[in-house]
């Protein structure tokens, strides 16, 4: 049995409990932007329950189009109003460069990836350009409540970042 | 008190059963792929534990850039070499097209949003179109391992999509 078939299993039993038939837009009207780090476990550090919250993660936590994408969609069609940035201390986005992993994956492949990988040194200047970016952002209609976040791996609290 | 400030105050009693002092690298090997749908509670319906796996959510759950940016980062720094992608019945995503939501913003705005939306219909064939772009890209070292599901809301059943 695989480790992918483990957590099939496990969806079985949560199956059981799970509350259907809540509606698509989100009951807090918040998105959550966070980084995909595994040691964020994002419903249960803030008690969101299902069908509270939308939760858009990937490296890092930053503004990137998608990121940006998501949060228009969730504006706009699904009527969320405010949005929480949440990155982390220990983040493994700080353990390498952008020059460095492009240039091991053109040495591996022949290709140069055609973006920017948002490696970064300091977290909360992070958490920082990330609030900024989503307030400068002209296609997102709701801006006035950003927050933003560091969530510290080695205690568990989160602090917020005044920006 | 705002609705944030409620879920700040979740986040001190969450620290104090944090589990602090895990790797960053995900236990399991695992990444996750879904939508950002507040329905979608991936760490609990999985039955993940902080340290588990990375969790990458975007509108839809597809693999735009910023997700294989992220999973490139998942599979070359932190060593996952597995792939589950969860999207689900019930999506937002189904509800309105491109067009549209270009056109609203270009009203509203007098820009038009630079990039695709991602709305689709039919959500097997977008869970099997996510996997075959994840298996096309070259910058992923792992792509044997990738699997896709669909959550229906409507039951809390994940079932595979196999393609």
């Amino acid at each position: 049995m695989s480790e992918i078939d483990h957590l099939v299993a496990n969806a079985a039993i949560y199956e059981e409990r799970f509350d259907a038939g809540l509606p698509i837009p989100p009951k807090l009207q918040i998105a959550v932007l966070a980084c995909m780090d595994s040691r964020l476990r994002i419903f249960g550090m803030l008690g969101l329950h299902e069908g509270d919250a939308h939760v858009i993660r990937n490296a890092g936590g930053i503004a990137s189009d998608d990121a940006v994408r998501s949060l228009i969609i969730s504006q706009r069609i699904l009527g969320t109003r405010e949005i929480i940035v949440i990155h982390h201390t220990d983040c493994g986005m700080e353990r390498f460069t952008d020059e460095e992993i492009s240039n091991q994956i053109e040495r591996e492949t022949g290709v140069r990836p055609p973006f920017a990988f948002g490696a970064f040194q300091g977290v909360d200047a992070n958490v920082a350009r990330t609030m900024d970016a989503l307030r400068g952002s002209p296609f997102l209609p709701h801006r006035e409540d950003i927050r933003g976040f560091v969530f510290e791996i080695e205690t568990g609290h989160m602090r917020e970042v005044l920006a």
